[in-house]
């Protein structure tokens, strides 16, 4: 889970990306700044919740007098109707913070919901859910935290802190085995290698060479189960390309360890969330 | 379009999110500084471009000598295996903005698809596709822009550059005569004012009131229908709520004058783009 | 009233220009730590305050501890000799933060002086006094709070937020007509369109168009009467250049609806303010 | 001269103040990519130049290919109706960045304008007028240069270059002797120490301590006069406190060495200037 | 090598704090900007040079017209008198931008002469030399690549790549095996996992869990072999603490696989380097 | 001592640069959030302290319930095994901060350790130890804050600050004389000039004209003795050029009345520090 000051920045952004130069000028021109107010984020329709730090940190940053009750941790199932938090203090700032809390959650959510949808289709199988680098610009880190809570596992975070070694590195490098004796010279002892192949005639060149995973480039589900098979576990094998919540379960009845999905964060649909609110009283600050 | 000063630092933070702290270490050891490579971006399903601007603005900020050739301009609709960008440079260069470029361009396609098929769907119907402050977390300007080039129309950016007076404001006021006219105290002449209404005797209420527009809230599409009969275009319409491929002629066809989508911006699916690659020499720099 | 996550970088800019990239070595070398004190901001001269936010924000950026109370509220009328503000806190910051904290209040209390100055000669006739983009580089949502509380009203915030087609804009379109209908394409539902004229013939021609105001631009008073006769209500009318304290009434008394004046945030003289302090005891920390 | 990269934060600010989080809409969408212009700064007033390289940077930061040549450097004094600035280049970028670039030029000529009249009242008496800490908020590297090209010289930058000794200071530390001596210990080699005196009581102190300069207080020009023939050029004497264009000269009569100014840059009014345009081709970009 | 965009927030940082406010007074008062000169960074000792990039950026933002030719590459080995880059431009640029690309230069290559000092001691042994987090706060990724150029190897670079369970941990967690099967559970397949041990009991105990490396952790060189002996290959083993020149030798000779040093980071003495001006001409600018 | 508004920058870069875009992955994976510690940083050598502001502060932003008692101040002597603070609250941020503050520690009580030698070498005679700019990219503050705590003195900050002329600036003015001629007409009356000479001709040369401070470059001891004798007091001189703890003290016995040194930053061994730490208990957070 990123460190709060880890998403500060985005989170900052987002909010001045949503009050501008100004202010919320339909709020601020109709209440005062004393009213207080209750309210409860609500679920539309069942999901998994992702983003509740996100969604508090936005409140926080816009007045700290706010309180943020967590109904629904990140990572909980819900359903429809559903309260997933609480909310109390002064109603301008949980009007003005309402579109971008709920925006972060929404979205977030609307992964963690994708990722929990293909891990139970891959069910007792051995594969392991892992997401990509095909993000949203801006928020991976938060992202990737919506897919843990979800049930998925991690990938490389980025270019520097694993290898993956593709087809057009092997292309320019000349091969597959000048590809990983060149990147085996400039790694350190943490970084593992792995490396895509689209063919078992590339699988079989590469297995014997010093790797750590095989990705295995959009292979037919017949195909899989024989680089499975040719693999016999000396290195992690990850099923990548069109995975959907259709085809999740043959696939990972191959017997793949690992599974990537680049839908679950570039194309997850957002859950559907809102903000009832109450006033309760035109309590005067102190 | 936004300026590129206002989308480069979202452009250098996408990228920073992806060659992290250090670099891409597979292509940098990989691949000497030498290799100047050619490549094409292809999409790999029918949609809208949208984006091309960030994709560009990727390659120039890792290094000003990558040629970036837009083939398919923002709003241009392509087929499957369309080429809608040729790069040609540095090959390390090309391979390390790879991921960035493609989700910005794949997110941003995926957008002004969406928003294209809405706007077709609407067809010959006076009612306008306008996007809502429901889009993703840091990127609203640019999804802003890809709604735009789908066909679509814009409502307000944010909290402060138009009014739009919703239930909790409406309740917390005691009215919607005491908000608009508190809100009319307070805004400039250049700001217009727009009411959420639930039902039609909120309606009629609204309409009598010095107002801009009317946004009428999640109304069956008789509902609608009435709606647009009464307000008899003395202010503009909206619809808004469950806004979906399927019901959108229907609701087009009740007459109002512009029906809001969430949906084109934050559950977009990304339209599927890749790059192809080849090397060309070993060229030295000058 | 922009909220302070808004105005946090422009105040925090201020301080580091201030202290630099050290320290207040005349206070630092002369006031120990434990030194705790008491001051109050004084108003040399009459006029009109605005400012309380950043200069509040000044002190608690430095130290949280600093105890800021406002005695006279942004919009305030006060005389010379009237205190505005007392603190209370170590008497370090209180002296490291004074002449920040003073530039902020001393600028935005002479821009809203400035203001409530035309806004008073203005008086009983209709015409409302709006700023315009004429602002310090830096201090537009500050200059234009300060407007606001002054009594003035708020012109579009910048070039994103409304329509100003200028002279040039309609010369290198080749004619208003054509100007209007190429933005009326593009804008949103929410964004509102202004017009400049030199001439009564130009307003003959623009009036007929869809536009919601004019600008006359630099006309003496007995056209602007002609002008406000001619639109007649229709749209709004908006008298603009080289207004001053002594012609402003005059202009008013033509019937504009509108008088903007660069002045007001330009060129307004600072208002007179000073810091008086006392030592109060050398209180330990806990 | 600040350097480009120290301005460069501060023009960027003021341009995304201008455009904000979308465009110039009304240039945008009247004005074809293709348009190429030329345009001129001019003067509307008398007065002297500064803020050339803000404005050229603006244009610069917007779109490198537009062209700023400089028709009259900072500190030229220029008539009403000069030209200062020949523009060239894309249409769009220049009229996007007239108001920002203007808004830089006027304030900083309206400094520059107001130090060169102080500086010729002071004529060929020996005092140098010098800048105080009491600029705009933001922008004191720029008015700083502003006053130099206006004739004037420097002060201390802030609070961290220099030590001045206030009255608070002597207050707290319970005598000026306590003060200097307390400083003395702590500053380096290169740091200089001026000290404020109210009367000449506390001057006759001061003037046997070691500092380097005297900072006489709002003192009538008649103890101005004995001031300067107590310290008889011991140390340098600085005339501080409601300098007007009319005492002025009288001021520097005294023989004091110094006279400093907050008026040039708090409240020196902005000089007029505009930005004349002319299509030239409509020239499609390679 | 870190890419520029990385790097340059630092190296503008760095200009920054040296340029200050305002500028470099004593240049910009002394030389016209029209002087042009050439220069060379001369080494004032033997070493191996890091930092290249740094410096030609340092130029690169202050003016890219100045010319910054490397003679020695990051890694190459050089005497005292070499020179190592040649300058050429507008004098005031170069004398500027000199001390801020020497410290950078000077520290750099300290790093990476440090690590070649240890490497060479290292020998023919199997062990690479690896560097820490004990980096100086701000400039790990410019340290860590001096590191590679100096010959040594990286290990993780920060918190978020790669597992080291430390004693601090293992204590808290309850044991190492509780540890480990924690951490497992977590992080997905491209992230190793390393144990730090005190004796050999610990690590006969870690030895048979799931994990990719040991630390042994100020261990003598007697335990440093039998620990070698034990492991026998099983896992990567690596010698931390107290690593020195005297010592590193007898070290790598147990056989261990990894030498970590924090004092190639930490302590390690700058080169000295300096910098050589000739003016050439008054050649005026275009 | 810098303001912690001047540092938070730098902590908030180097954390971030340990934590990365994601988090400690070893501490979250095996801590709860619940487990509270308690921890003290320990002295693993003789030195003196520096840098507890910038380590309190790595906390502080991680998270603000961290408790930091500092037990022994910037400036105090301390001996192997003392405790210099005690740490207390979640374990999981104590873990997180602590390689960060003790980079700050360490390589700060480094300078401050070092910068002790020299002054305690000079001893009785007159010379003050002053720092220069050759410091490490981005830690100048605070390098020159632990070279005070040290006892040692200040240089001037950086190139805008006070003017110092070298032989590069003589040879490109056409001598020494028309160098400060051209200073002294552009510098304020706060700034003061230093001159470089390498020999007793320039020193007789420069003495004559208006300056504050002489610099004499790597001159022989027996050579300064003659430069002290032949200035006499009339300006200060300094010292500079390869001073070690080895010679510091016959070059303090020649008289001069400052000694610069760039090894006390660029090159002072970090102080040995640890961290140690226990668990307390599972207090749930309220």
């Amino acid at each position: 889970m990123p460190n709060d000051l880890l998403i500060e920045q985005i989170v900052r952004a987002a909010i001045l990306e949503d009050i501008g130069r100004g202010a919320d000028i339909t709020t601020d021109s109709i209440l005062s700044e004393q009213i207080v107010a209750r309210g409860s984020i609500i679920a539309r329709q069942r999901g998994v919740v992702a983003g509740q730090r996100a969604a508090r940190l936005t409140f926080a940053l816009l007045d700290p007098r706010v309180g943020y009750e967590i109904l629904a941790d990140d990572g909980a199932e819900i359903d429809a109707r559903a309260p997933i938090a609480r909310l109390s203090g002064p109603a301008r700032t949980i009007l003005t913070g309402e579109r971008t809390a709920l925006n972060f959650l929404s979205h977030l959510s609307g992964v963690a919901t994708a990722t929990r949808l293909l891990v139970e289709r891959i069910g007792s199988h051995r594969a392991r859910l892992v997401c990509t680098r095909k993000t949203t610009p801006g928020l991976r880190t938060l992202e990737r935290s919506a897919v843990v809570v979800g049930g998925g596992s991690l990938h490389r975070y980025g270019l520097d802190d694993a290898v993956l070694i593709k087809d057009n590195h092997i292309m320019l490098a000349g091969g597959v085995g000048a590809a990983i004796a060149a990147v085996r010279e400039k790694i350190g002892h943490t970084t593992t290698v792995e490396v895509e192949v689209d063919t078992l005639e590339q699988l079989r060149e590469a297995i014997e060479l010093p790797i750590d995973a095989l990705l295995l480039d959009n292979m037919p589900v017949e195909m899989l189960r024989q680089a499975v098979a040719i693999v016999a576990g000396r290195v992690l094998t990850e099923a990548s390309g069109a995975v959907t919540p259709e085809n999740v379960a043959s696939i990972a009845a191959t017997g793949v360890d690992l599974i990537s999905s680049g839908w679950i964060t570039h194309s997850a649909p957002a859950l559907d969330l809102g903000l009832d609110i109450e006033a309760t009283s035109e309590k005067r600050r102190a």
